[in-house]
């Protein structure tokens, strides 16, 4: 059941944020036949990040619509992202900061063996602090998931 | 007091462990004139984890040993990304998980005001999952700290 | 000063809403001379849970309005009861989700020594997920304090 | 993609551990072809009890071994079922507090839809307290996963 | 239900480790004709910390020895102080860092009302740091049970 | 490295807020030559306590406006109290619960070594509680970190 170096979904997760080359690393993720999409969302409520990330892999058809068991899997890839991003307590506003992030959501196998399937990662970079410009320092997260 | 783009502390201490060509990477950071290191860590225990970062750092100059008020920079910023990487709980081996990590710190400035001084950057990337080889998934953490 | 068996006041709030024959559990905790409650509360932010509760005890007289000693062991029971159905931060709309619950109170003598005097339990039952129906799954909660 | 009444998974697993008359339950489980089994144990090491449910769900197949997605999708039910038993830090000896619970794992379709496919519930039903026979009170815990 | 000025049973559960003039503080209590001890602890292991408080409480006769309703309320007492003290995980060696505290115990009636009987409160303080003398800042915590 | 018994900056700020005669605390930090100030927060929200503290310590010019890194050596401090002040979840409002706090804010120099330089300790001491008046217990906080 060994994770394949070529297949790294994290790593590549990340790396679609934090590559200067970010096609190279699309095309990776495309060449192993898997679905991927990036955006941003800056808020101070959590709640606004989970959605962006959830409406984005609804619409690019990384997750299916309708299907709980999908929309759980995201869910809570997404909320050990937060983990990340916040380090303590997953909140924003409500302790008086603010975030600015890019996020990528990659879905693909990973392991070696078929019978381990198919798993999502959610990844988060970007910047958290205080809702006054500048006032803020770098942060990433990464959750992942069986799908 | 804005974050200088080229000077990106915490994107510079994840590539150190993500990118293809490490040296790369590593170049930025002393052209820079910063300072940094890498290495390894396995364990159950969330102690040998801080306390492997923390010799790196101090072996490698990148921490002054004997001033605490780094060694305090220092163990906020790791604990900061044990939180990415454990996502909910700081804890290994006591909830039966164990990591495979590699861990870079970078040290310097990375805000275009000289009055922002020199913070410090700590990545982990690895894997974490049950003590069974291959039962595992990716993880990844950053912890930033004005020092 | 053991948990009478007959008398697991946390068993019985649980069974409160779980049990198919709910009168037969109401039955047994009438015969053992304690007092309950139930009810229900839908909510995308926990503080309506807690005041739901809240009230609910004040008006079947299961706390004493005004003993601030009485609310403060309910207040701690509903809480440990909510990390339960929200397992990691005591978050709803605020990481985007919300519940659908059921919720019963008992207080009673659940020792068999005299001495230890009366306890509080909260239990709660009922769905967590996103807030889009039937993106959820069951959750549980249960709290237990002396009072 | 709505939770079926009759297959509620969550309140199977619990009920397998409160109920009176714990064969009805089982025999509710079977009927809907499901797979479910119990076990007990009691430490002071959060560790030993993720092992003892890991061992049981694989001693009696209801997870494959050797097959990391179905260790991924137990491992995190486990855990959120702890939070419910902890209710605030996933520590024992660690804080001083040691547990007696009995444990269910049950696996089945709980939805309407079969693309929502089988899940797993983890229950958890004891005491928790002081290292000192009688000074514990009760604890539950509940966690859902896809699988 | 008011808290009474004089009898501010926390302010003064810390004023037995700050006050230079400790003598004042404990003649305070005594004349309240409340109970109070205090004693040290040093130790890497939190449930070093939470066994000290304990043994301390039962042998200057705090809580009654063998009553579960007084340890029950002494133990979330020590919990939240250490909260104060650990500020995030209640976590000390396995997180690679150690405490030496001093601690006082006051159990007393802080409010007007008789009806609001008995409270307990657990002060904490001293340093927090790495196993390295000197390598530590300060630490407070404050818990409040009723009893 | 080691603390400086005079000069504990986190004893100095808790006794700023308990001390009977808070002029004789606030002399002894004034001829130490550091920077302090006092003030009162009353909110269920997290983010008003946090803001009440930012700005009283850029109107008395304990930290640089305009300067992150200060700001950010205060913002972690404030949340290290608030931990200390909600013992779980840096939550008040969203469990209904609020705070009535007088703070203090320290800056100097507590050890003995000038490489150590300067560091910031933020106070917090008041009440915690239903928002209903007396419906409420004492609370403390501290937390203190290099600036
Ligand atoms: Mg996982
Ligand atoms: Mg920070
Ligand atoms: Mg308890
Ligand atoms: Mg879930
Ligand atoms: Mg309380
Ligand atoms: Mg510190």
């Amino acid at each position: 059941m060994s994770l394949n170096k070529e297949r790294r979904i994290g790593r590549l997760a990340v790396m679609m944020l934090l590559d200067d080359d970010k096609e190279r690393t699309l095309e990776i993720v495309k060449e192993l036949g898997w679905t991927t999409c990036t955006g941003k969302v800056g808020s101070m409520e959590a709640s606004k990040v989970v959605a962006a990330i959830e409406t984005a892999a609804r619409k690019n058809e990384i997750v299916k619509t309708g299907v709980y068991r999908e929309g759980h899997a995201l869910y809570h890839a997404i909320i050990e992202a937060l983990h990340g991003v916040t380090r303590g307590q997953v909140q924003l506003g409500s302790v008086l900061r603010t975030v600015g992030l890019s996020f990528a959501i990659v879905r693909g196998e990973p392991y070696d063996s078929s019978e381990e399937g198919e798993w999502i990662a959610v990844s988060l970079y970007g910047t958290i602090g205080a809702p006054m410009k500048g006032a803020e320092h770098e942060t990433i997260g990464l959750g992942i998931n069986h799908i």
